[in-house]
Order: structure tokens, then C-alpha cells, then sequence
């Protein structure tokens, strides 16, 4: 298996987002590199910065966006150029929209009304029509995404509503899908959050400065306090009056992806109170749960099987070791090895533990086969070590549908399960035993938090 | 603690040294590629490549070294003109000579028996005399480094002897301190190790191609075998005859880097007949031996802690689990939080998983402290998040000497344990307990390995 | 005077456009790529490309843009990407719009009814009223050039309209001031000129393949020949059928911008049927004829005074010289000389030629005078080196008046005319006699072409 | 005829040198930076400066060089870190050794006594020998150029030496050939040039500062007055105690090489007390008298044969005329032309001013001819534009014997004079007259300066 196939084997995420407004009049831009670094994990592809003074003139706004990690887009030249107290920044993995440096976010636009900038994640399931509806009356698209869909129609609405906090609500009950947006107003900061709550978004405060983020994880990292998740539906206007927020959109039914707690967050963040490394440690549990077993060892494929591993070997006592080890240095710009060289390839990422799983039976977690090709080489490779049997526990059930929220979901005809049966896969992989997640197990994973697990169930929420 | 410290918190390694003679007579770049890449984590700062023909013109040598990560350095440009069947290439972390380009290996030079190059991992004591001696006889130096000195030793031999092998062994009979060097002259490729085995070398084979490498993991990257270590004051020579080994500067004693063990190699490497991974898990049932504690988790300090917490937690049949996040995008290039922002600084690249740790008992385990710094950043991170008590076990006894075969330890006014007892050193860290590896431990640890301990012990082989 | 404000005392153009449409099928991407580079004293700040081609599906337009010069912007890399039959190009310097990427040209869109590329040479003056009409309307503007707001323009046209080329002409009806469009449509390649022809574009002819070009001068770097001018106020529509015209904007007043002639156009091109060097050639004699002088060399501040210069020997008979070698690697890009460096930065550009001038009475033809700072420190130079008189020809008339079609002419207080007299000028300068070319006499230079002058006589068009 | 051809259908200089001593203790970096600049016609290919402080400890210098161009190389942040009251700079066209970054220059090095570093113009015929001889006893060299022999050679005498300028002195004595150097030691900047004279140096002082440069031309862009030329065979000690000069090396013989006049030097140096314009202008003078023609218009190929047309036209009286425009933005990064798209190559570098030669009879004059490729396409150019005849006048005589003192000339079969009469040149290149210069009138033009001119003659000194 090549390298790549490798590294193409896993889900996509597509965005990270982090907004603030500093009170002391403290240029913001630092924080938010630092904020973005901790939110890299959600995409790597692009980054960008927009900031603006609530005390300069009206509207102006500075930003600096590129291809690449964030270390790669910005150096202390990017960010002393970025000069205001409020500020919002972005990491972006493509779903939508071709990946060039034109599709980079933060998205800065200039309207009847002044100026607006904006950062997305998610993925809106009517963008077309609002689109083609948005052309019909005239607009200009200069980018393929949908975040200019939706700054488009709140640049609209605004011309009809006294304020932008209207523009966006009259927006927001329009977008159907996942999204967690920050609007960056010349004097306000917006957060909103689509009514299902399908994208995480969390509030912040750092010596009285509200942060918005993604994920909790990125408050850490700038030394904020968590203060709570923005409810879904909810609009919180951040202003030098403080916050307040809009419910008017929040509504009943309520729809969390599950991959964000499987795979996408990062362990220490905490999304809709439920943490995500305890909901990986309940995985690891119910798997031991539904399928013990007798072996010597339990293992996690780096990094995202590992807490859910520890959660196999707390439930089993059957003790927890490594398999695996990672090459950090492997990253986007490596020279990807040819057709020839590809027996090789895995290895260079992943390298097997020999004395650890020598003739050992191991437990092997890893939280999801998209098509199967890594977890089939890993089995191998513990096999050639002189793994005696290999049990594969997976922390999700068989992806068999789409995600229109935002995930990047191979073709069906790509998933492994969706043409064979589990026993067939076990087979095809070369493991003792395959357990995949029941789907009856992930409400205890992230106890009753109503999730969507559509791309399981093919119940997709709206 | 700003990030900075924490990353200075821990001792250098200076090299990786890698060589390849493809005997089909195919381009042996990209192998040398891929094998730096799996010896990256031993050095950061240069990278470079030389290659040869050996059935070109004699002495026409290709080459291309910089600042910087082998990833950053070398692309698909530089390594399609880098034609050549036999080559070596090096990754760099200085301890002796300035960091910056020139400095780079390999060196490639020309002399009157034509050209040489060479790469080189170590410290050689007496290079001070011999650079001197040299000079005297009017050499003359473009870096500032060992290596130079070893190379032009090579060159003036050679004019007295009949082939170059003979004088690297008559270069490397003069050399004191420790050394894995490769050499390459235009038909020969030529690996040496100082006779006291400090510095690691081994040999594989790759589709009947031999190649030399700093350590073990780097033959898995290329689907390489794994055929023996060098021996210490081996020098092996491989030619299109195939290879021969000369033993004349072997002696009895031995002196293995235990920093090896404990720190520097990848714990998928085995050295000298003595696998990583098992020793640093000996390391930890060890300290659980000499220092056991009632606790709820076992956890280690990502990365290089955790297979001696998981031998801890084998031995004392506490579960492990992981109490920190590590952020795998801080590289060298991101830009440092200033000391206005250092309480957050740590928090980038290590967050605490709050939900593991809280209300917990943890035994902490860490490879070693230096100045302290990192470990007393963390255990107060621990306790912020809920742990109870923190019990640190680290895994090598107190850094009490320097080193001078190449690690980069810092002054002794600068090492904690140099003016403060343990129980001092508990106490400035915010222990509830620390426990140092008992030196006599050591040779348990490496199953009766001859080890250098002098940092630990003062006692300096040669 | 620091060599900034020399470098800075000439009047800035905005842009050159250049399109290309190919019969034979075959990438026109290297033939905009050289066209540019002949364009580029046209504009140094940006340089873009956009292709499409007619033979593929609808409105895939490739493009590539940014900061730098033709050729620091385009390499191989950029230029293979760059796929199709006919496309459009640009270099800019900006007047209106801030100096940054996301201004760069070509603009590509996306509206109702496709695709639309735009690259533009000149100034729109009711851009302002029509940006807000549009912004009413509900348009969202992502830069602030005025050739968004023509883009826009032609968009919102086009969905009343049947074809593009009626939504062009109902914009450029609606344009006023000075402006030469090149828009790509997906099978189209359109060429508009303002009705007073203040801005230049013209056709050409290569192996069949009709061509665009803001000069003629881009027509000889791609081997094509010169056709003929684009009338003021004409719509040339190439397609696959070859081209057509539309005139119904043309009109009886003409105002061709007089510093084409002047200062802005290479002597190799011919506008408008007036050849440049011929122009620069009258103007000389005219100088001659105005202000005779008895002298013993007549010479050119280079490049832009040496036609002139040559012009002002023959009426004279007095022998043509030079009497500066200029420096043609001082760049964009040099690092200019500080406050305290001052004295010798003229230097680093023009240096003066001491034989030449040394006991010389010299004539010194020069094209216009903004600040005066460089003629000053240019007469003083000659001084030093020994002149024993110098007399100052400017071929302009003395700037009073802003230009408001695309030249950046500084603002009043900082154009030496506008408070001083040429008696005052000629002693603050330092020149022994100081003639302007007289405004009655520019309708010889060029003809009796009809001419906007405004900037001397404060008569606008339209 | 391509583009590239045109580019190297020219002679090609090596290098440029540069050194300043400041005695107020200031920074000397940005000077040299500005001197290099003013040198950059001498060499495009590498930059580099190295500085010393001759207050600070001993022999800490401090370099920075690379491939490109001066303003490509250096920036600010290279600039700044070079701090040092004393340093060298210089631009590199490589004669001898590869092009790449290794051989840049200055070259720095330590040695027994110290460092030195060494800048270096010119080509020692010796250089071979000389490197064998070092090579046997024992010295190593890292590349293939001249200037480390030289300064292994200094190291090696200064070894026996009391000082660093007895062991140029005695290295000087041993080197055959041309050569213009600037060694710098820690306290001291010594320039020495060959005994011939075939390589210029010479002295200015900037506000009590000496500075040594290749061309006086260098001397006004950093404001420093010329104080003469460097003696050949002279060594200048530049100290804290001001300037002291050796002439043991100096001769009675001396060559100065003619090319200097005829095309390399800048026409505002002085060199050896001839000015270049002024050389330059008789040139033009002595065509005349040799070859005196009927015809409407003298011009010359821009840049090098401008001045002598000017010199034509003056003993002519027929008046001189611009022919073509240069464009000034074709750089050493542009992409060339393919073979396919060669008929335009030409044009992009030059083109021609149809205007001012149409119908003309027209004097020509080039600097020299090479392989007669460039001008056979201007010819063709120019009648092409309807010039009636076009006489050509070249400033040299046949070029037709290989040169060893550094300048580039082709191998034999390549030029054009080797093997064709001068009437089957004027044939081939399609000329209605061709004039070399004659050999007796060179002696003229820089008025009994002695010269080599072994390329011409085959008479070669030494």
C-alpha cells in the first residue's frame, strides 16, 4: 500500500475557526496563531487571519490568508502586519470547492453596509439553490465555496435589516446543514451555530476577553477559560458591551456529529459537555463489552485508536502497550514514494514495535476502516513481527452512507462495507476477529447526547 | 515556562548518518531519503545527501545539503539531480561548530588522490589537537567542525598509503571520543565505529544492496534487513566485491551511550543486540522496583516516556493511560510566545486530558531532567486539572557530568541535580515523590551492556 | 535626494492588457507570458494570466496572479498550468485600489450565466456612483478596483441581454473616463476602448491568430503584425468566426492621452497612427525651435529624454551625447539607501558620464517635471563633473492640473509648477535656462491627433 | 535565433571585487552592498560579502553569499547580521570552476595563524600546477576555483612569514596570469593586483575611508572620491595606521587587457588613467578614419556600442540615431523561447525603432563580434524595418585566439573570425559593408596604453 493511499484512508474534517475580541485594545493576531495552531488538526490545507480595530475608522479590515499550514502562512512579518483588537482565523481542509489559495478563509468583503469577514465550517446542503437563487438575482461569485454563499445572502439581508445580527439570523434560518460561523462586523463579533448543533463551537474568556472556538482545546492554548458550548441555533453577538445571544433558531430536535467525539476532535477537547477523551474511553469499553476477548495485549493504531485502546485494556485488564511507532516528521510536503517503492511506503509513517508484539495476541483498535487499505497493511506488518493473532476493534460502526454535513465520505463504492458483509472484511484485512462499534453502543459513548449518525444509519436530521 | 525552555529542556543528539551501494546500479537518492526521514528525530538543524557513480568517471560527486528538515530540503528537483548508485547523507544537530549552512554534511572534498566524502555522527575529543597538528602542517579549514578534522586526517594519510581504507584506520586509531562515521570515495563505501561503541552503527540489506545506518529503524523505511551492528572498532568496507570488515582496532572494553537507550533512539531500533523498546519498558519495571507507590494511573511525558510508563504499569498492575495531548504541528519554524504569553506557552505543545487525570493518583514517568523546567510546567498542569498526587519516576539517575562524545549537555550550574539533592529537586518540582533510576540498575535495564554512564557516574571510558 | 524620491518623481501608468486568440487549438499561456513581458513598463507591481479553452466545457478558466514582475510572477511550473486556446493577461500598477494581491488581474467570475475573465487599462471617474448603485443593488465587492465594478457591471447587464457583447456595450455606454477592456467570455474574447480613445489597444495578426495589445511594440515580441488601432469608442468580438465590430459608441470627440507620447509608451510603438519615436523626435525639434540655444552637446536624461534629446541635435545641428549611464539592476527590489546614505543613492542609478560632460555647454532634455528633485540633483551632478551651462528642455508643457484617467499625478502642493514659475523653477533646479515645451506646440508633436492635455490646461474631455 | 543565443553571444568578465576599511568603526556591509551593485555588470551569477571587526576579538568574521543576483541575495535581515568595520565583497560570472553556491565567493577560511578571506578577479594560468603541488603536500580543497588555491597558497606561505602580507607577496611572485585581489585578515584589508596589470583595481577614500574597487564606477555609488589605480604589480596594505604600498612585483612590462575598454567596464570607470567613454569615443573615431562611409544615420547596439557610435558620428558628422529599444526587464529568470517560438526571440530584447531607420542608410556599431549570430538578426531587423544599407563597425579586431587571463571566450570553431574572411563575414551576417577595428589602432584609442590583445594577436604577455 502506498503512502498515500495511506494517508487517504482516513475522513476529512474541514475547518477549524477562532475568533476574538480584546477589550484592552491588545492586538489580537498572536492569539489567534496560537489558537489556530491548536485547531491545525481540523485542516491543513490553508490558513488565514483577519483582524480590525473597534476604535480605527469603519471597516478596516487587514488579513493575510495562504495555502499551507499555519507555521508555513504566517511569521512574525504576516502577523505584525495584523494590526487590530478584534480578529478571527480559520483552518481549512476542502470539502467543497476546489483547494487553491483563492478559496482560503477568512472570506472579506466589502457591501452597501461596510464591510463583513467571515470563517466557516461546515458544509450547507442547499448552497446550490441559494447560489443559482443569489445569480439569479446578480450576485458575482469569485470563489467555488460556500461560505460566499453565505456571506453573499448576509450581505443581502443586511440591506433590508437595521443591524447585521438580524442579517445573519435571517440568514442562518435559511442554511440547511452543518455550520459554525464567525462574523467579523467592523465593531462586533458573531458567532452562530446551525440549529442541530452538527459543528462544535465553544465560548472562551481570557482576562475578560471572549474567545470563540471550535474546539475547547484552542482556549488552552491562548490561556483561556472554557465558559460553555454555543447552543445550537444560537447566535452570540460579542460587543464592547459584552455578549448576548439570539435562541429564536434554536429548536428541539438536536443532531451532534458522532465523528467529532470518534475521530476529528482532539482528546482534550470537550464538545456539547460531553469530553472526548471520555467518550473514547466508553468506546473502548462497550467494545470489550460486545466483543471480549481472551489475548495479551491491547494496542491503538496512532494516534486517534489510542484512548479507546486504554478504554479496551480498563475494561478487559488485559494490559495496554504500544504497536506502533510514528514518524512525526512525515508531513504534507514529503516526497511520496513511487509504485515501485510502495512496500516500503507504510513504514515510513508507522514502524511495528517487534519486541512489543512478538508473539503476542493483540487486541488492535483504531477508530473507523474507510477502505480498509491501512488497517490491512498494519495487520500485516504486526503479523510479520510475529503477532500470533490479531483482533480488530473498531470504534464506529460500518460506514455505509454519505455525510452531507461537512464530512468528506469516499464514494460508496470505495467504503469497504458497503459491498461486504463484516465478515468478509475480517477476512479481507487478515484479522482473527473484527468488531465494529454497535450502533445501539454509540449513545452510551457520548451518553444520550443526540447525535447524527447518518453516514450508519442513512436517518440523516433535518 | 515559555516554550522555548521547554524545548530546550531536554539534551542533543548531533547526527544520523546513512550510506547505501546499489549494486543494480539504480539511483540510490531517494533511499537515502527515505532513510534520513526515518532518522530525522536525531537531527533537525541540516540535512544533506552526496551521491557517486560507481561505473561513471572517477570522483564525480553530486551533492545538495541546507538548513533544515529533510522534507524542507530536499524535493523532487534536488533529488533527480542527484544521479548516482552508491551515496550517504546525514541529518544534523550541532553540539560543536556553529549552526548554520556551511557546516552541513556531507562534506565532499578534493584531494590528491582525488575526491572523498564523508558523514559523521559523534564527538571526537582530541579534535582540538589533531585540527592544531593539522594546521601546523598547514591544513586549512572551511568549518568549524570535527568532521573536517576527521576528513583531512583521512586525506593526509591516504598520500602514505596504498588505498583509502587504510587510512581511515590510521585516521580513526588517532581518533578519541566517539564516532559512527561513513565514508565515500569514488568506488568504495566505508563505515566506521570508534572502538568503544559510543556512537551506534548498523548494517542491512536491501535487495542484495548493503547500507549502513545510525540506527535500525532506518533499514525498515526502505524494506531493508536488519543483518548485524558494526562492531566497535569495526570498520567495514563495501565495494562491488561485496563487503569485508577489518577488526584491527577493536579492543575489550566497550562503553554503549546509555542515552540511547533511555532517550536518543527510536524505540523501534535495536542497538548493539539490545531492542529500544524492551529497555526503556525494563527501565520502568526497574523504577517500579526500587521505588513502588499506591496509584490510580501509570502515564509517561509524550513522547519518550511512555514505553517505560507501560513497563512501570506491567510491573506494578497499575492501569496506564495518557494524561497529555501532544500538538504535533509545533515545529521548529512557529514563532515563540514572548515572555508576555509564557503561561500559555507550554499548553501549545502539551495540553493536560483533564477528564484522565482528574482526582487521580498518577506516577509520572520522564526519560530525565535537565533543568527541571518542563517536569515541575507539567506536574503543575497535572494538579491545575485534579491529580491528586504526582509520583515522578525518571528513568536515568541524576545528570551530575558532561558529556564528550557528542551529547549536548548543558553547563553544570545549569543542571538541577548538580546543586540539589533529590528530595530538594522533589520539592522545587512539585513532586510528591521522585524517584531517579539507580545507576546500578542501568546494566539491568541493557542486560549487561558495557555502557558509558559517565554523565551519571563521572567515570569516562578511554 | 534619496534614490526613492528619484524613483518616485515620474508619473506612474496603471496597466497593460493583452489578449490572444488561438484558431489552431494550441496554449496561448507563453504567448501572453512574452506579450507582458513587453508590456511591462507598463506596470511593475502585478502580472496575471487567465486561459480557457473554446473547444472544452463552458467557463473552465484556469488563472494565475500576483505581486512581482512578469517573470518573477510566471515560470514553467505556472505557465503549464495554464491550458487553453485563448485567454487574457495583465501587468498593473495600481492608481486607484490598494497595492496587494487580491487586486491583481485578470478578475475571474462566476454569475448566471458563466464565466467571465476582465483585465483593464485606465480609470473609471463615475466608479464611485457606480460601485454604490451596484452595492444598492446588492452587489458584494471582494476588491477596490474599478474593474470589479466594470465586471460587475457587464454581469448585471448580461442577464438582460442575449450575449455578452450587448451586456459590454451597455456597461461601456455607461463608463465614463478612460479605459481599454479585454473580457474573456468562454468562447469569446472582446476588446473595448473608451470613446475618446484615452486609453491605447490595438490588433494584431500571428499566423492567423488575432491579438490585443495595450502597444504595438507586445505585437513584434510575439512576431505578429500590426493590423490596426481599436477605434475609440469600438467593440472588436473575436470568435471562432473570426472578428467583428460594433461602433455605436464611437463619437466625434477624440481625446488621446498626451503621455503616451510623452513619457508612457516605448518609441517602438505606434498609437493611434502616430508613432512614438517620431512623436519624442518632433517634440525635440519643437524644443529646438522654441527655446535655440548655443551649446556644444544636446543630451537625454535616460531612457525617456533620449529620443527627445536626438529630436533637439537634429534642429539644432548641435552634436547628440550622453551624458549618464544608468544602472539596470537597481530593481523593485534593491534595498534603498537610508537618510544619512542620501548623497551618493542618485548615484546607485544614473551615474554621471565625467568626459563627456566635463567643459561642456549642454542641453538637457528631459520628459516632464513632477517634484523636481531629480533634475535638480541630475544638473547638480553635471556641475560637479564640470558643465559649464546646462539647459533644462522638458517636453511637456509645466503639470498644473490632477489627471482623473488612470495617471497617478501627485496632488497640487507637490507639483513644482503649480506654485512656482518657470523663472522660479529654472533657479531652484539650478539650470541656466529652462524651457517647456509649449502647449500650442504638442498638436505638431503629434500631429494635430486630438489630445486630452488636461493635466497642462485644465480642459477635460467629456 | 533564440533569445539565449543572443545572451551568449557575448564575452564574458568574471568578477567583480570590493573592500572597504572603516575607520570611525562603523558597518561597512551596506556600503559594500551598493559598491556590488555598481560591479554588478561584471558578473550575475553569485554575490557575497564577508565583514570583520577590527576592534573585536580576533578572526570572527561574518559572510553571507549565494547564487543570484546582489538585490537577490541580499536583504535586509543579511545585511544586518553583518557587522564588522572592515569587509570584501564580490559579484562572480564563473570562467573556471561549476556555477553553483559552493563556489561563491568571499571565500573565508582558518588556518594555523588565524582566518583569512579572499575576493578575486581574474584566472591564474598556473592555478593547475600550483594545486597539484598544494594537493601533494597534503592540502584539500572543497572547490574547483582559483581563488582557494591563492589563498591556500597565502596560508601556506604565511606559515614561514611574519605577516600575512609577506605571504601574499610570495604567493603574488608565484602566480601566473591576471588577477585583481582583496585579502582580508582580521586587522587588515590588502589588495594586490597582477604585474601586467590585465585586471583593474584601484583606490578611493569615502570620508577618510579606503576602499578598493574593480572599476572607479564603483567609488560614486557609495560617494567616494578616486584616488587612482592600484600599480600593477602593487600590493596596498590598508591597516588602522592608514595605507602603505609594496612594489617589489612590479615590472616594466605591463598588459593591460583591452576588453576592459572595448566592452567589460562600465563607460563611466576610469581605468589605468583611460577613461572608457573617452576610449569608447575614439573607437568610434578610428572606424571612421578607417572605414569612412557614405549614410543618413550612425547608431550602435544598446548598451556596449552606444558610445562609439557616438564617436563615429562626431568624425563623421552624419548624425547619430537610435536603431532599437532594449527592453530592461528580460532578466537571467525569464523562460526562453522554444526552439519552435524562435523568430520572435530577438524581439523580446531588443526590437527595432522602425521609424528612425526606414529608408536610411545606417552605420552600425557592435563592440565585437562573437559567433555573428546577434548581429546577422539585428541586420536582418533592421531591413526588415526598410533600412536601405546597414555598414557595420566593430570596435575589435577579429576575435580569434582563446584568452587565459578570465575572460570567456569560445572555443575556436565557434568563432565566427576563425573561419571566414572579414568579406565572408560581411556575407554571411548580411551586411553592405563590415570594418573591424584595426590592430595598429587600438594603441589610439587608449593612447599607447600597453595592452594585451592576444586574442586578436596571439601575442600573449608574461
Amino acid at each position: 500500500m502506498s503512502i498515500e493511499k495511506y494517508m487517504d484512508d482516513k475522513l476529512k474534517e474541514e475547518c477549524g475557526v477562532f475568533g476574538i475580541y480584546n477589550y484592552q485594545g491588545n492586538d489580537v493576531a498572536r492569539s489567534i496563531y496560537y489558537g489556530l495552531l491548536s485547531l491545525q488538526h481540523r485542516g491543513q490545507e490553508s490558513a488565514g487571519i483577519a483582524v480590525c480595530s473597534t476604535e480605527g475608522p469603519l471597516g478596516n479590515i487587514s488579513y493575510h490568508k495562504d495555502m499551507g499550514l499555519v507555521s508555513e502562512v504566517f511569521h512574525e512579518a504576516e502577523l505584525s502586519n495584523l494590526k487590530g483588537n478584534i480578529g478571527i482565523g480559520h483552518v481549512r481542509y476542502s470539502t467543497t470547492g476546489e483547494s487553491c489559495a483563492k478559496n482560503a478563509q477568512p472570506l472579506v468583503l466589502n457591501y452597501l453596509k461596510g464591510t463583513l469577514s467571515l470563517v466557516h465550517n461546515g458544509n450547507i446542503t442547499n448552497a446550490k439553490p441559494l447560489r443559482q437563487c443569489l445569480q439569479k438575482e446578480g450576485a458575482i461569485f469569485h470563489t467555488t465555496t460556500d461560505s460566499e454563499v453565505i456571506a453573499y445572502h448576509i450581505a443581502k439581508e443586511r440591506t433590508n435589516k437595521s443591524c447585521v445580527e438580524d442579517a445573519i439570523l435571517e440568514t442562518a434560518r435559511k442554511l440547511k446543514g452543518g455550520f459554525a460561523l464567525i462574523v467579523m462586523s467592523p465593531r462586533k463579533l458573531i458567532g452562530v451555530r446551525d440549529p442541530l448543533g452538527l459543528k462544535p463551537l465553544c465560548l472562551g474568556i481570557q482576562n475578560g476577553n471572549y474567545i470563540l472556538a471550535s474546539e475547547s482545546c484552542a482556549l488552552a492554548s491562548v490561556n483561556a477559560e472554557f465558559i460553555r458550548d454555543i447552543k445550537p441555533g444560537e447566535m452570540i453577538i460579542i460587543t464592547k458591551d459584552g455578549i448576548k445571544s439570539d435562541y429564536s433558531l434554536c429548536q428541539k430536535e438536536r443532531a451532534h456529529c458522532i465523528f467529532e467525539y470518534i475521530y476529528f476532535a482532539r482528546p482534550d477537547s470537550t464538545l456539547d459537555e460531553i469530553n472526548v477523551y471520555d467518550a473514547r474511553i466508553r468506546a473502548g469499553q462497550a467494545l470489550f463489552h460486545s466483543y471480549p476477548i481472551d489475548a495479551d495485549m491491547v494496542t491503538g493504531v496512532p494516534d486517534s485508536g489510542l484512548v479507546a485502546a486504554i478504554g479496551y485494556a480498563k475494561a478487559s485488564g488485559i494490559p495496554f502497550s504500544l504497536a506502533f511507532q510514528k514518524n512525526n516528521y512525515i508531513g504534507r510536503t514529503f516526497i511520496k514514494p513511487t509504485q515501485d517503492e510502495r512496500e516500503s511506503a507504510v513504514h515510513l509513517k508507522l514502524n511495528v514495535l517487534e519486541k512489543s508484539v512478538n508473539g503476542k495476541r493483540i487486541v488492535l483498535i483504531d477508530d473507523s476502516i474507510v477502505r480498509g487499505t491501512t488497517i490491512k497493511s498494519l495487520i500485516t506488518m504486526l503479523k510479520s513481527a510475529g503477532a500470533i493473532e490479531v483482533h480488530v476493534r473498531i470504534c464506529s460502526p460500518p460506514f455505509l452512507y454519505p455525510c452531507y454535513y461537512g464530512t468528506d465520505v469516499p464514494v460508496s463504492s470505495q467504503l469497504i462495507a458497503s459491498c461486504h458483509s463484516s465478515e468478509e472484511i475480517c477476512q479481507k484485512i487478515g484479522a482473527d476477529s473484527l468488531g465494529y462499534m454497535k450502533i445501539e453502543d454509540l449513545s452510551q459513548m457520548t451518553q444520550d447526547l443526540p447525535l447524527c449518525k447518518a453516514c450508519f444509519d442513512n436517518h440523516y436530521p433535518v
